[in-house]
């Protein structure tokens, strides 16, 4: 009897694709860009059938299948892209997150366990080291000969990275450094590579030499034998179970006169020289560390679009199975369940949200590799992209998996192992909350430079008030009654005047806290976290529009315009709606315009609906990666 | 060497916890209630050492696990609670609701497991069978010497569940149902205790009796004989791994010419005669259906109290931990992590919200308890309820495990477990957004009733208008210039105002759709879902609102009175705040006010952190049970 029901056709209905006047393939090849064949080698990797998702139940034989993947990955050669030219290396950044972007569809860990190995390990030698480090370490690294980590974070030091507590003293006598980790929260923590499989750290340490504290400074350290035992006076603990990425062997670390030769000093920033004597083209401690730091930006970058990848799969399993579910309603059939208003509210954003982020993406990589010398710029841009990118796509896996119902939770499709994945990306690489406090820092040194420049004080002040107020009238010129709310210039004006006018707000108050009350930055940065996380945000959500509206301004074809359009209008008036109460209670909108942009939005949503499926196919995510049956045929 | 670091002191710092003005105990004896004994009891049982979390990767383990702890709580008599007064039971819902709470506390599995055992198989049975049901099934339920479970949910319908595909054909030969899946889509699929362990389903079929379908009905069907095996016709799969909650054994099940005597029909509110006339006191199929539903509403009203427990759970980590944790700042010590702004405005509302919400599912309990007349009342209330507190709930896990950064994201801090398991619980006894249109139609219904008065139609029309404008009148006399926002009365006015706006809006644009667009009910209803959704959403905050104001003005006394009081503004001005550019837009409020309710809310999120240490505290979560090392000590 019971194998009766295996008679059953099992198949799910078929996801509905009418044609809506482009062809994904077309959008696809638009958003592959130049790099398709390298992407297509990815692909061709990571649909392999070993490649399958794992899904075992026991870390350390996901470990394990984790390392097997990156070596294959190395195998293939794609280790080498990360190298530099003198090394064989094609430094092309847009092509390395071409590869992260890809990877980014098949497996959380495998993307980390990647990131780790040639982003942080490989690319802080490459960044912080200079030549005799990169030829030493760095073809190892790429061929995952050599499997390293990246060993900064501290048990009690995750964000004041800065106030590290490993030391490393130099020994004149010896020529090495002395690495010692003084107390238990000192131990480096949730490290990479440390648990199982890394051979060597960089190791981040106050350097000391003699009384003398140089801050910190990044060595490469040893850290087990070729038996993968630890080296005598090396702690290794596993870190355990984690939320998710439980492929990554993260572990923690500590050293006890651990001696390195001087010449694992990174000394690209400083040196050391061999009877003691310091020397850096950096005078201030703090600059030397926010130039080290910064250099590690690439990481940020990764963050924004592996987020952004993984939303692309949530959002193509989400609106795929709203294109085949029905239910309710009373006709033949019943109610596609992408044919209701509630459904087009709730996944069209997402849909428009995952567009903007791949393109805002592209172009902070385009800025980074274009003008590698606005430090300050590219840092406040990665780390506000990074922020919100990671943030949203949490939010964009969240509500996908509700609206696939109980589908959604079965591990099967997927949501599970992409929210376990994703989860950590707005903690990692830096804390949200704290990148964008750095962001409105960034943001707020930027105007204190301009303002520097209208002394004395009391001038300067007054040209903030005035700013304002010039701001506003032109803005409010701009916004007038009959201005249509679907102008590409509109959407902008809106957004970079809530930018405008909240940096120099909070300028003026963070002004008024230090001169006049006599605070120091710290208390008043502090005092002001609310107003600056607000700034951040206005800021980093009008870089993404920007350059969202700049990609469909810049696209070839018509037909494919047509649909980018009304995506990145849907993005604009759908950000600018979760603001309007502050436009609103400023004077700065009237109450009309605000209902309208409500209306916009939700009919927006409704023809967004029609190219939904076409929109999600085009992301070109291979079937084995994407996974789940409830997307799938 | 390596030994060495275990001397190292491993303890973290103390959670800083200055006396602010009152007893943690104290304010925990009033949330405990007069149930301080059941919920003592339960503690007594959770914190037993065979009660630490499972911590193993196998889920047939973990079921195993979930098993044991289940027949032990039964064998503690814990599941004679569930029974009615005259089979021992003290069929007292709020006994029934703290045991709950308190469970959930611990592991959602054997929560959810214990919810399908005594809540919907029991439940269902005391709720749609008689006498004999009763008789013969609950005893052995209560024991689980018999384990059931709910077999409602199709693999083709999850949430129109009036269209079920299961059949069952009343033969009057044999005075049986015939049950029959006729498709694969019939299949019952994500059924609790189906997998392994279930010996019986209350199964949901449409009843045919000849050519006549009488619509759902509930039958108790016996799946697997004494030696697990499933019988003739049943076939059984296992639904496999799931996001969480993999300590609950979720199958599907297909029947084939399966027999149940007639006495299987649950037939409280239906009856067959032995010679096949059906009889019912519920003339329509449609209201019959809803009747039946409705009886089920406790599980709604469960799912709120869990999701607001497990929120707590997470509220007392983020802020314990945020509480002992220092990071950043210049003096002698670093800047303790509950003192920066950004902080407090992040953790401060979901206290309040966990607050608000024990209060709203206490309210909604008694409510239930003292007038279980009016159940459409009851029904919209427990639908709103259960969706905003489960969707608030999983906002708040989310926040809390970000705030505790890396700490956060390892699995014996408890997150991965919250977040997993609560998730689903914005789907199951109801999708969210499904229940949200469900209070909506209910308002409108209501509405319509109250119009009906009104007769003929113009009236109404008419009367709708006007009171638009009357309510709007009164309420900007209410909420004039010099009225503060900290006076409850004001606070609510703006709730209730919202609400009240937002139903007579939709009921006319109802009116319009259905009588001059000749639209019928459900496209109407469909084209206004964005529009109903918000109503609901405002309904319940009103709701919630409610009862926190209740609450608080009904503490005995004066010293928790305090901190409660600034909770409560906090959540309706946090809540508000999220309204206002909607009051904003249609000119109810002025910008001045807009502003004032940010301000307050900061000022409130800074107040109530002096107190928030010793607000968690009082929800007496033992330490077993909350595990998370960062916030214990």
């Amino acid at each position: 009897m019971q194998s009766d029901k295996l008679t059953f056709d099992r198949s799910y209905p078929p996801i509905e694709r009418p044609f809506t006047g482009f062809e994904p393939a077309a959008l696809q090849a638009f958003l592959d860009g130049e790099f398709v064949e390298v992407r297509n080698q990815v692909k061709s990797i990571i649909t392999r059938p070993e490649f399958r998702h794992f899904e075992g139940n026991d870390r350390h034989e996901y470990r394990r299948q984790v390392l097997v993947w990156l070596r294959t990955i190395a195998d293939a050669g794609l280790g080498r892209l990360f190298l530099p030219p003198e090394l064989g290396g094609e430094a092309d950044l847009r092509k390395v997150m071409a590869v992260f972007e890809t990877l980014s569809f098949h497996d959380g860990s495998l993307l980390i366990k990647l990131g780790v190995q040639f982003g942080l390990f490989g690319g802080s030698i490459q960044q912080l080291g200079t030549e005799y480090h990169h030829r030493k370490y760095l073809p190892g690294a790429a061929a995952c000969q050599l499997l390293g980590g990246f060993a900064m974070t501290e048990i009690g030091h995750g964000s004041n990275v800065q106030a590290l507590e490993t030391i490393a003293v130099y020994d004149s006598e010896h020529r090495d450094f002395i690495i010692n980790s003084p107390s238990y929260t000192s131990g480096k923590t949730f490290i990479g590579n440390a648990a199982v499989d890394g051979q060597l750290m960089v190791v981040f340490a106050q350097l000391h030499i003699g009384a003398a504290n140089h801050g910190v400074h990044a060595f490469v350290v040893p850290i087990r034998d070729e038996n993968g035992q630890p080296l005598p006076g090396v702690t290794i603990e596993d870190n355990g179970l984690k939320l998710g990425l439980n492929g990554v062997d993260n572990g923690r670390i500590w050293f006890q006169n651990t001696r390195v030769p001087k010449t694992e000093l990174l000394n690209r920033f400083a040196e050391v020289t061999d009877d003691g004597r310091y020397r850096s083209e950096i005078k201030s401690n703090n600059s030397r560390f926010f130039t080290m730091i910064g250099t590690l930006v690439n990481g940020r970058i990764t963050m924004a679009l592996a987020a952004n990848s993984m939303a692309k799969s949530s959002v193509t399993i989400a609106i795929r199975y709203a294109a085949r579910r029905r239910q309710f309603g009373g006709g033949i059939q019943e109610t596609l369940v992408l044919d209701y208003p509630a459904t087009q509210r709730r996944l069209m954003p997402l849909l428009a949200n995952v567009y903007a982020f791949d393109f805002a993406v592209k172009r902070l990589v385009r800025i980074r590799e274009q003008s590698p010398s606005s430090a300050r710029t590219i840092e406040g841009l990665a780390a506000g992209i990074k922020a919100f990118s990671t943030w949203t796509a949490m939010h964009t896996i969240q509500v996908c998996r509700e609206s696939c119902g109980g589908d959604g939770y079965m591990f099967v499709n997927r949501f599970a192992a992409l929210k376990a994945d994703a989860d950590i990306f707005t903690t990692f690489e830096g804390d949200n909350t704290v990148l964008m406090q750095l962001v409105a820092k960034n943001l707020l040194g930027e105007l204190k430079d301009q303002l520097k420049e209208m002394n004395p004080a009391r001038i300067a002040r007054f040209f903030v008030d005035q700013r304002l107020k010039a701001l506003r009238k032109r803005f409010m010129g701009l916004t007038a009654a009959s201005a249509s709310l679907l102008s590409p210039e509109q959407q902008l004006a809106y957004f970079r005047f809530r930018e405008s006018t909240l940096l120099l707000r909070a300028g003026g108050q963070f002004r008024r806290l230090t001169r006049q009350k006599g605070m120091d930055s710290y208390s008043a940065f502090t005092r002001l976290q609310p107003e600056l996380l607000e700034l951040a945000e206005a800021y980093a959500e009008r870089q993404v529009v920007e350059s969202f509206l700049e990609a469909v301004a810049g696209m070839p074809e018509q037909t494919l315009q047509r649909p980018l359009r009304k995506l990145s209008d849907l993005f604009a008036l759908y950000h600018l709606e979760k603001h309007k109460g502050w436009f609103l209670e400023n004077g700065f909108m009237p109450g009309r315009r605000a209902i309208a942009i409500t209306s916009h939005v939700t009919r927006l949503c409704q023809e967004v609906r029609q190219d939904a499926v076409a929109l999600v196919d085009a992301f070109g995510i291979p079937d084995q990666c994407l996974g789940a049956p409830i997307a799938l045929g």
